[in-house]
């Protein structure tokens, strides 16, 4: 697979064009889930995932085999400016914890039954400094989007999309503060967990690359103040949308990068669910910017696409029943 | 298995010996979750749950590779005064319908690898009218306490007690009025989905049961407004805390039913977590009168242990992540 796009106007484009779900299969979902053993609406929120995932995968009774949860990693330039409770060398020695399988997301692939992969862009190559120069030029943001893309592996049937890269909290508020306007303070949090002092450091350092940087285009803001995972992100669920695949948000850096699409093309994020509310400060405030209502909200704040990999527990328990469940007369129960 | 009681009093006396967690457990439980690879408390409630689940297994690095999902069915005489949407009859199909794989619950009971039995208990044989009679005499309502205690595999290592009962959310709000106070109204809600109609009957017939019993002993309360299937599932949660296995608990039903053994024995359902938050209209009151955070609030109301069978996905993740894990020593990770 090869991205179908080789600048930021061509990426664009292809967010433009996105089709949407397959109505005939939303209808017969619907249908199928008025049929199900259980009273009208008994399984809440499950009938409305099952029914919008049928709707993407344009099947009336879908199943969930193929789960895909991608890492990608990388390294900020704007660290220099103290930002982070970890040392910038922490995201490379993540990185082998991934490959190895001893982190936390591993866990969870594992415990869902979804295959794992782990995307580098370029570890040793931070991003600029964003507080003195755009975070990257036009082609290394395009080339960490069509990494993203390029990792989505086409016959896999839901994404989960996480990140991995010392830094990222901060290069994603500034992101979201680009996006949503309000201050910089609205928008930073402690993420791995800065004191006091580094949190006020870290507004001051979105202040600062807001500030220096014209952000109004969502994309602009993605190329000046983003991280290559977080472009990585931006186009692997976009490439989720081409091939019809749900996709489900993580934390606050994920819904970050996944926040530029929809401001790029609204509707571009309508074949996403988010998976959980992190406990990132600002996260709650990106979800109601977004509309989008968390599956989970268990105080998470780790990234890696850890939230949402524990969402897909919940998602697969939505499709089994809509798929699995006999209907009224198949079991002879009598309907109310 | 043969339960240890034979009388009501003896099953309080079984409650009332009940040992706590392993606190060494608990200690080296702590003590792993604080090397593992992420920032302290970045899991959140994931940490909690598998420190907990720790210390009921009595090891500081369990595993989750036996659960057990029982679904507890049984009639209702309290159905004669038009309580519920569906005719009583159903009980018995959904009976079969477990049997035959075809509810939510079986769905949900194998998307994560649990075991699934059902229990019926004198399906022919509804409980009396409790606006009329004690729905069941003590040797009735121990049999059923057995008949729970006794359907727990103690080789088992999480227990979801479910329910099936036309009317039984009927018999749960009695309950829990009975044990926490307040008025009729405050604990009955719309079940299976009675019009408002039906909302006024079953307000009176709890009214009406409340005012006819003495019901100031919790499980004199059990017998005299309970059905044989929460009285079930009062036995096998009792049973799980003498086999040292952790519990999830389902919405309304199965939290009144558990909330006779808390009152009963202050710290009976402390090897015991809330499953999810059901729409049922009183499980928020109840939840709240036991100091119980649910896991999960996805506008379930279905019962059949399908809540607690969503959320055993979350137990399952959270105890794959502490046990799973690489710590920093062995990742070769800079701590913080």
């Amino acid at each position: 697979m090869t991205a179908p796009f080789a600048t930021l106007e061509e990426f664009r484009h292809v967010l433009s064009q996105a089709d949407g779900p397959d109505m005939g299969a939303i209808a017969g979902a619907r249908d199928r889930n008025a049929q199900l053993t259980k009273p009208p609406a008994a399984l809440g929120r499950l009938e409305e995932l099952a029914i919008w995932y049928a709707g993407w995968r344009g099947t009336d009774r879908p199943e969930i085999a193929n789960p895909q949860v991608i890492v990608f990693a990388a390294n900020h330039g704007v660290c220099a400016q103290g930002v982070s409770a970890f040392p910038p060398e922490v995201t490379a020695q993540m990185v082998e914890n991934f490959q190895h399988g001893g982190a936390a997301v591993n866990q969870l692939a594992n415990t869902f039954g979804a295959r794992m992969d782990v995307h580098t862009l370029d570890l040793d190559l931070p991003t600029q400094d964003f507080t003195k120069a755009p975070a990257m030029s036009d082609a290394e943001v395009v080339l960490a989007l069509a990494t993203g893309w390029n990792a989505v592996d086409p016959a896999s049937d839901v994404l989960v999309a996480g990140e991995m890269g010392i830094g990222n909290t901060t290069s994603a508020a500034a992101i979201a503060a680009a996006l949503f306007g309000g201050a910089a303070e609205d928008w930073v949090g402690r993420g791995t967990g800065v004191d006091d002092e580094g949190l006020a450091r870290k507004t001051d350092v979105v202040a600062r690359g807001l500030a220096l940087h014209d952000t109004s285009d969502p994309l602009d803001a993605l190329r000046c103040l983003g991280g290559r995972e977080l472009a990585a992100m931006a186009g692997a669920i976009a490439a989720a949308r081409h091939h019809r695949i749900p996709a489900i948000l993580d934390g606050f850096i994920c819904t970050a990068a996944a926040a530029v699409l929809e401001k790029t093309a609204e509707g571009a994020l309508d074949h996403t669910v988010a998976g959980h509310l992190s406990d990132e400060l600002a996260h709650k405030r990106l979800l109601d910017a977004l509309e989008l209502e968390p599956l989970l909200a268990l105080r998470l704040r780790l990234g890696e696409g850890s939230g949402a990999a524990l969402a897909l527990g919940v998602l697969k328990g939505a499709v089994a029943c809509h798929s699995g469940m006999a209907t009224f007369a198949e079991a002879g129960v009598t309907d109310s």
